[in-house]
């Protein structure tokens, strides 16, 4: 038996980390900024507990494009490394000084936010660069180090004569990658991973107009001039955006503004925000907006954003943040996020799913107190917010348990109910004669206008209810609430929708009713009417349709999708009852009329009208209507 | 000055293997059967020239689960290693034996379709297991070897008593991945990833009956039990799907039968298919279907997928299948794609824009011989395809230049045109008198009904144009085609719309129109209508309401987005025009009613009429037109 250890070489390695090291070549600016930062924050934590006796001072990390020497530089004020420091780090892959540091810095520098993990980093800087120099000084008093690698992998180390502190990365930037030698790509790049890093980045040049001092003569005709135009650093990043802060910190002002710091292309306000703030068992932070659901494209452009110490990761936080959740916008921040796992194990990770109840919990609670503080307020903005929290309790079970202390019931006539309320308040109106508390809801106020109308003269609410799932919804309610019922307000007649004890009595005997319901039957098409002989108020429409709510919602929550309904329901025929009040003038006028043909064209006429309320009058059949009403008031 | 060379030691790079190799720690089971696959075919070619004396025979890879002793292993009946060779290739991370192998036989073994290319893939064993084994024989006359390693990375290797052909691959999968122990789990991957590779896998056991030898007598009441149950190997993949045969071997029974097993939930036969087969520039095969465009959900779950030599890559094909084609289904297979890239990257790559364009050209071919090989079926599929087309009209210039030569515009009676022989077919009675030749079209037969009467009793043909970006592609089209010009059927009164030379006498004179214009403006809303006086036939319709075509067409176009339009047009407030015959009875009659109230009923009714006809009347003013119809005829 031979025993060994399993050899790795380089000139094996070099090429696949070329390759294949990340999927995306550009985030090698990510990287090596990164490495910045961390040279930075250490030389920080260093100074702060006196381990190295310099001046911290105002460090920068600087990115400067030489597109003439296809050169791109990137430059720290960091602690910098001695030659013993770079054979040490760079020279051997994937050893990282971050973990070292952080291991022999545990107690302190815990929260120092440095954000090395594999050492692997540096090397990303080969994906776009044929050759790679590295100039750096220590803040020790050692000689500065000059490292240059063209991949070969062979390295030199001389002696540099740089007298500042930091470390300087010189990529010359591959044929295939001069993409990266553009100032508007790089703008581009320090935009979307590096726009919160917590050390000022300086790339460019802006110009700024500055006033003149307040002690210099100005003649009146050079008031224009009273500025003059400096060039000042360009500072592309906010190093302390809003997430890093303490809620009592920050105004609403500032979460606003930060909305849009985050968002320029965003115009509309969030409508609130939910700062996310947690230390144990999970390190998390970050703001979430909810937004106002206008526009559908944005809505797609601009996701929550996951960042691990300020440096952005992802716009893909499946997994984390609960699916309901996905529609909102904003930040969130944790170290404690793997990256590299496949999605089914991110759902099976027990970290990642405390992160995500808490997410919920987070937003449940925000959601109670501002249903508790603002009431008002909260109704304002139920609309804009109701797609998301409908969602969120059919997925989540934790968030339907709290839902019922916020979520609301809006009627036709803009009230609001918890369903608590609308027990209530629907208790003494709307039970039936069998006890059951009957909910009449319409799905749109414009196209069931006159059913509404019907039992609002009953004196009923009306709920709407118009979200594409409340199908779904509804079932569940149902489910958790025995002894209510919801229908919509054109499911049925009005009195057979909330039965009560008293009934109206026919104005048609027995024969007359069997006559007119033989005469309409003959008239009125068999396959997608059921003709419905109801003893109703003589003031009543002579003429409804009316689909039942059991098989309508079915086939709604069947093309809705998402489980519920009956498979195959989706694509069943529309059959709608014909309900013909017996007590209308018209019903009388019908049955009377000997002429079989003007019997036919009042019956016709009577259907059509009794189509429209329903939006079932279209087509060539609308086309005839309207004619034929043109020829009756020419 | 020092040099060296940059290290790289096993220490640091195997926790990285086993935690970020690949994002999906899945694909070790795919990795390992390529690897099989491999040694399978390289065997394969070695006999084929000679150099290995041995029987290649029928040779599998099995797959089998031993629950209890938390393992799984992979056997093939390749060309198996000897002690040296494990030495060489195993203990070396990141040494490919395959682009070795393709090396040594360049001329011989360039098709032979060997899988491997980082030598990579067997580490990813360590992604799930703590501990792997392989147990191997040469077809050489060595001993078999044992190799062990618990990924510390110490490894032993000691001899074996294997005497078959092959390697084995041992498993001990580690406590966090014992999901890959479930026979439901490996299927699943087994389906995803080698569904169709070129090698016989076998996973499980089934039970078939097979049907008793003719010889052995049964007896009468014995009938039922002329069947008996064997165990037979379960093969889970096709080794030879139909994308890697020849067009003239296959029928077309047998392209839909490879559709169905493709997409085994699909159950709508796809409406045609495209074999790919081409050599040179780049290697690529596969076929494209298109698919009967009918439920949203499964277009999205089936996508095309992406293959290297048989196995599966992924179904996201960006960058590599033009943007329009992605609503197709099927295979597309090609060695040549690179596939660690940015999606920047893909878009730069010379290679993959060559794929593109050849799939857009042999897309365009395919639909133009279809077209010319029978016209009527592709006019009955017309409606399932022209998405697909009209899309890629405005994406892809190459494709729109070819497109008139199959690319048709259906009438509302169910004629089709080409644009050269709508243009022939129009000429004559609907070029207007400046010469510019009017095309008609309506987005709905439904809604548009009485517009579209009123064009055909004119003689006029009317397009049926109602995909969503039809607006982009008529803007397009009239870009390309001067004195062409596309106009809604309701935009305006008919005789406007293509105007002739003869006009109509209006019976009112001017005076009385003035009259007329002043009693009907004081009484139709003007912040929604303009009224449009109009000498018409005396038959037409007395009120009509249009929507003049630019303003509409702008504001579609700003709402479906993706560039024409103007911005800000989507929300702008609607705005009609009421055109009114002067000519119609029902004019006289306003005109000459002296009860104010009883002419301004009449105007109002007349323009609930029209707005019937243009699906304007809806909610309250619906409700109280219904109700005073109900009055009128009771």
């Amino acid at each position: 038996m031979t025993t060994g250890k399993i050899n790795v070489s380089v000139e094996n390695i070099f090429p696949l980390i070329k390759k294949f090291l990340y999927s995306d070549h550009e985030i090698f600016l990510r990287e090596l900024i990164s490495n910045g930062t961390d040279a930075t924050l250490k030389l920080k934590h260093l100074t702060s507990i006196g381990e190295a006796k310099v001046e911290y001072g105002n460090p920068i990390i600087e990115v400067k494009i030489d597109k003439e020497g296809k050169k791109l530089h990137i430059i720290d004020q960091g602690l910098g490394m001695t030659a013993d420091e770079v054979e040490k780090y760079i020279n051997q892959v994937a050893f990282s000084g971050a973990e070292e540091f952080l291991d022999k810095y545990k107690d302190s520098a815990k929260d120092s936010g440095i954000i090395g993990h594999f050492g692997l980093g540096f090397y990303s800087a080969f994906m776009v660069a044929e050759k790679v120099e590295i100039i750096t000084k220590s803040f020790k008093d050692e000689p500065a180090a000059h490292w240059t690698c063209d991949g070969s992998p062979e390295f030199t180390l001389e002696p540099a004569d740089k007298t500042t502190r930091g470390t300087e990365i010189i990529l010359h930037i591959a044929e295939d990658s001069l993409e990266f030698l553009e100032e508007s790509k790089i703008n581009q790049l320090l935009n979307k991973y590096n726009k919160f890093m917590p050390i000022p980045i300086k790339f460019g040049t802006k110009t700024e107009k500055i006033e003149q001092k307040k002690g210099e003569e100005v003649a009146p005709e050079d008031k224009e001039e009273t500025f003059k135009s400096v060039e000042v650093d360009n500072i592309i990043n906010n190093p302390n955006p809003a997430w890093t802060k303490q809620p009592t910190e920050l105004s609403d002002e500032d979460y606003k503004n930060f909305y849009h710091e985050l968002y320029p292309m965003q115009f509309e306000e969030p409508l609130f925000h939910i700062h996310l703030n947690v230390d144990y068992p999970f390190n998390l932070t970050g703001i979430l907006y909810f937004p106002k659901l206008g526009s559908d494209l944005q809505i797609q452009k601009d996701k929550i954003q996951l960042y691990q110490n300020q440096v952005y990761v992802t716009d893909n936080v499946e997994g984390i943040v609960p699916e309901f959740l996905m529609m909102l916008k904003g930040v969130v921040d944790s170290p404690d996020i793997p990256l590299n796992v496949s999605r089914s194990g991110l759902q099976a990770d027990t970290a990642v799913k405390k992160i995500s109840n808490y997410i919920t919990r987070k937003v449940a609670d925000k959601l109670k107190s501002l249903f508790n503080e603002n009431r008002e307020d909260f109704e304002k903005k139920w609309n804009d917010i109701k797609i998301v929290l409908e969602y969120g309790m059919l997925s989540e079970d934790k968030f339907y348990e709290k839902s019922s202390a916020f979520v609301l019931y809006p009627t036709v006539d803009d009230k609001f109910y918890t369903l608590e309320e609308l027990k209530e308040k629907l208790a003494a109106n709307q039970t039936d004669k069998d006890g059951k508390l009957v909910v009449l809801y319409a799905g749109s106020k414009e196209a069931q206008h006159s059913y509404i109308e019907i039992a609002k003269e009953k004196g009923y609410e009306v709920l709407l209810l118009d979200s594409p799932i409340i199908s779904h919804l509804i079932q569940k309610i149902e489910g958790d609430n025995s002894g209510m019922t919801f229908v919509r307000v054109d499911s049925d007649h009005i009195d057979n929708l909330i039965k009560k004890e008293e009934t109206t009595i026919s104005k048609l005997s027995e024969e007359e009713q069997t006559n007119l319901k033989t005469v309409l039957e003959t008239i009125v098409p068999k396959q997608n009417y059921s003709v419905q002989l109801e003893a109703m108020d003589s003031q009543a429409a002579p003429f409804i349709i009316t689909q039942p709510e059991f098989m309508r919602r079915m086939k709604e929550m069947s093309q809705s999708g998402g489980g519920g309904g009956m498979f195959g329901m989706g694509n069943m025929p529309e059959m709608y009852n014909l309900v013909v009040n017996t007590n209308s003038d018209l019903a009388t006028t019908i049955l009377n009329n000997k002429d079989k043909d003007a019997q036919e064209s009042l019956v016709k006429q009577a259907l059509d009208l009794a189509k429209l309320s329903q939006n079932l009058l279209k087509g060539e059949a609308l086309t005839a209507f309207v004619k034929r009403s043109f020829e009756m008031i020419k």
